[in-house]
């Protein structure tokens, strides 16, 4: 078996991005200077290269053979629990864990980066890994000095991993259908019973226990999503010593056969009077799950980016090898990469990957600067939906331009093209379809505060093409031009969409279509920053010829896409 | 196992098509009075009938268990075989074949019915319809009356089945790399050495015989693809009085581990002195190729429409249906259906749909009204790689969209959601894929002629928006508004392409979004002349007021997209 695509880390993207993008070195800002620019470039260096040897090679078999469910147990390939374990002995479980955990508080936007090489190395692994950060955030914000003692700590250390246990079969998009009901015991334990689906890594072979966060609903609790408290069940009861005890009565009834991250295992898990323990106040199950999903929405940005980049790497790499036919004004022996219309594929590609990667950074950014600023807490909620909705859309568009440049040879699944397509699928459905992104996005951020948080946004976008007015070269001023028709063109649609306050259905129906619409206007504006970063340097390296490239491809081939959807979204719903 | 999504045959929409849509019955006028567009309903019925009962049921099996190689012979899973011999029985491989060849000749704009229907509740299996049709079509134009009467009464009546064996490893999209051989031997017949890949239906188990069309160099050729020349090889070879003799010297010695269509067998075939027969002229091979590809490539179109309905049909049932939480503005026990949001991707669906089938029709119905008019034949032609690229680059969105609705569901496959993406993500590569047709589109069926055909196609629309203007009502108001703004931006598109004329990679840079262009643009011509028939009728049908929400839908969040396209056509070459 071949172990697919090699992965290399995009490094240098990050540097750019750490150091100079945002006109500043963002990591020194965040971290009080205690760490720079150069040191998250170092970090990232060392996590990329621990991606490219321990995880990537485990990519396609976790695809090929995948998880099996055995006796009750589910079984990961070979590798998968040593590659975990060395996941945790190199820290970088703890590394992005809050210190308030316990953990090295690495600030957001280095988490990205990390979030993107995990992902782009083996997302079905990286899975477990973006569980356990959502449930170390979900403990630290709310959970009892003991339940922190007892869980907290091992989740930290990476010694046992996490779960979400929110999906039941007739309650998916609408939480407030859950049924599984947890009641009071006597001992302060809460016997919880019901069946849960879609629990991502919800059983394993990987480590030695796995806490699971479980919505449920207790007697006499409010209809509704109002009614539902938090509890951790773990999957081995602990003894009051901390060690391991009894297994806990869950129990694993199937696991999904699904179209892609077939390494990742997918869980029906059956509750029959387990073991659990309320976290946070009773009936504040919803506030506590909001913020492991909101952890986790965020991660959707940086697994769509990473499902791209991998996706990028294979075809290029391929293109740059293959040839094919005679290419136009081009000497022979040229590959397929200089055929005008693979090099469109190929920076489509490029040119949406560095949007997500920077969009992803830059909200990071946003919540590293959150804490105490009320403005910068609201744009970074503002993005939330938006970086999880308009980044795991692209990513599809991505991996299937990604199997396009390999023509016939995409659709063999040998080649590995296919498993990102099929991987990046799942992005736009969990963690909140694209359409629950945009209802949050149109309901509780943009019309809630009257559009005073997208407006401060576009003005913030219209300094920036103030900037590319002031630098030097075509492409600033050509990138200007855009920039500034398309944030106009989005101010309208804003407008459009405050005018359907009085006929909601108008507004929900073009809600995906808004969403997208400043999702990509979003990523001119990163390509834009990137533009005026490089424009400021006395001698161009070849690496800014390629920043310059791919922004001036971007505002010819999706910022445009701004104009149509405003159109779109001005029609409000058509009956 | 399930027999996954029930089919139902559009059989309303085809009533509509070859009764109304395009101001006649365009079955009648095809076929001088033979038949009419009620009769064609009929046929149209009948498939659809035959389609549902005998081809849907195995559709998942097909994709479950696949094609296998055993000891070197190809299975298909139980039931195909008989379902074969069901279509062939009932008349349906000749009913398409022209009369030329002994088949019914039945117009193309049927043909395309039919297509579509194959395709919808078995992709996997109509391939093996397909490839046959395209055999027939080459050796109806160029074979000798021996290889007439051996080889073509046998693919007319279905008895044997066709493929077509161009692709080599290292001669994909260039087929002038094209290095299997053909010596000539004493008795007139081929000795034929190499192998083929990516051969669709090269080897199976639902026939008595495969009637390979094959290009291969002959001694002294030509360099290149003007030296490549078109041969019979069947698989076994046939004696003097038509019976079946020894096998031919061809193997099978793989078969492809694809993504999608598991049903079709995807061969490596490789030839080793094995038995051919010249087809029509030396070194003519790629002329008599052309016919069969461009039957094929329309045959994608319809390809493209079938697995997209079947994706819809599947979504629609399962939003029907399902419940979840309260939706907007609408009684309680209103289903997801109602939603905003799944409304709008249902109705992007069907509407992209309508397009692509109306589209196909009427592109069947050029071809019936071709022969003899130089003029209906080049717009015909202009057709062609529009209709496959567009129709299949859109199957990608449609079928996206069909495991949308299903949210986590569609990620599992045994809802079957998952395998339309899966079955779709090969139509935009075989048959040439996206970029081979946006270059025959703009640099033979645009830039050659000065841009006389395409400024025709757009005359066309210039006078459906006249019809628009004189409608009754406020859809054809604004489809009249947008349609004549599209064109408006298409000309424009045309002129800047034309503009490139000296620079050739500005042109082939742009070509696939160039196709895009004119492929939406085409939808929206067809979504607007249905709209001026409907306008026309006395009372409105709830059928009428569907085709009008489709037709405005379509107007709101597809044609805008033709002026993002306009804007990036304009750019040229990003370098």
């Amino acid at each position: 078996m071949s172990a697919g695509t090699p992965f290399v880390p995009p490094v240098a993207d990050y540097a750019f991005l750490y150091r100079e993008a945002f006109g500043r070195d963002i990591v020194a800002s965040a971290s009080g200077g205690a760490l720079s620019a150069d040191d998250a470039v170092e970090i990232i260096a060392g996590a990329g290269e621990f991606a490219a040897e321990v995880l990537a090679p485990l990519d396609q078999a976790g695809d090929r053979v995948g998880a099996r469910l055995e006796d009750g147990v589910v079984r990961l390939p070979d590798g998968f629990a040593d590659a975990y374990r060395a996941l945790v002995d190199a820290g970088w479980v703890s590394a992005t864990a809050p210190e308030s955990a316990g953990g090295d508080g690495l600030p957001q936007s280095v988490g990205a980066g990390l979030g993107e090489i995990w992902n782009a190395s083996n997302a079905a692994f990286a899975l477990c890994w973006m569980l356990g950060a959502g449930a170390i955030h979900a403990l630290d914000a709310a959970a009892s000095d003991e339940l922190r003692e007892t869980y907290l700590t091992k989740l930290v250390s990476g010694e046992w991993t996490g779960t979400m246990n929110l999906t039941e079969p007739e309650a998916g998009t609408d939480l407030g259908a859950i049924r599984t009901t947890a009641t009071p015991r006597d001992d302060g334990s809460w016997s919880i019973s019901g069946q849960k689906i879609f629990i991502t890594w919800g059983d394993h072979d990987v480590a030695d226990n796995i806490v699971h966060l479980v919505l449920a609903r207790t007697p006499d609790a409010p209809e509704g999503a109002r009614g539902l408290s938090l509890f951790v069940a773990p999957r081995t009861l602990v003894n009051a010593d901390g060690t391991l005890g009894d297994r806990n009565r869950i129990e694993t009834v199937a696991i999904e056969h699904k179209l892609g991250i077939h390494g990742s295992p997918t869980c029906v898990l059956s509750y029959e009077d387990a073991t659990g323990y309320l976290v946070g106040e009773l009936h504040g199950g919803l506030a506590g799950m909001f913020v492991m999903m909101n952890s986790a929405r965020v991660g959707m940005g940086h697994q769509a980016a990473g499902i791209s980049e991998r996706a990028y790497q294979g075809a290029a790499a391929y293109a740059a090898d293959r040839l094919q036919g005679r290419v136009l004004d081009r000497p022979a022996g040229a590959t397929i990469a200089e055929h005008p219309d693979v090099r469109r594929i190929l920076r489509s590609m490029s040119s949406r990957i560095f949007a997500m990667r920077a969009l992803s950074v830059f909200v990071g950014d946003l919540f590293d600067r959150a804490e105490g600023d009320a403005d910068v807490l609201r744009m970074a909620e503002l993005f939330v939906p938006i970086l999880k909705g308009w980044a795991s859309e692209e990513a599809l568009g991505v991996t299937s331009d990604g199997i396009q440049v390999f023509g016939g040879m995409g659709f063999i699944e040998e080649t590995g093209a296919a498993q990102h397509y099929r991987d990046a699928r799942i992005v736009p459905i969990y963690e909140g379809t694209t359409a629950i992104q945009s209802n949050d996005l149109v309901g509780r951020k943009v019309l809630r505060d009257g559009g005073v948080t997208v407006s401060r946004l576009f003005d913030d976008i219209d300094e920036t093409v103030r900037a590319l007015q002031d630098s030097e070269g075509e492409v600033a001023a050509r990138t200007a031009e855009r920039l500034g028709r398309a944030v106009g063109a989005a101010r309208r649609a804003t407008d459009a969409l405050q005018g359907f306050a009085d006929a909601p259905r108008d507004a929900y129906a073009v809600s995906v279509p808004y969403l997208m619409l400043l999702g990509i206007l979003a990523g001119g504006w990163m390509h834009a920053l990137a533009v005026v970063a490089v424009s400021a340097h006395a001698a161009a390296a070849d690496e800014d010829a390629a920043r310059l490239t791919d922004a001036d491809f971007y505002g010819a081939h999706h910022l445009s896409r701004v104009h149509a959807l405003a159109e779109t979204v001005a029609a409000g719903e058509i009956v």
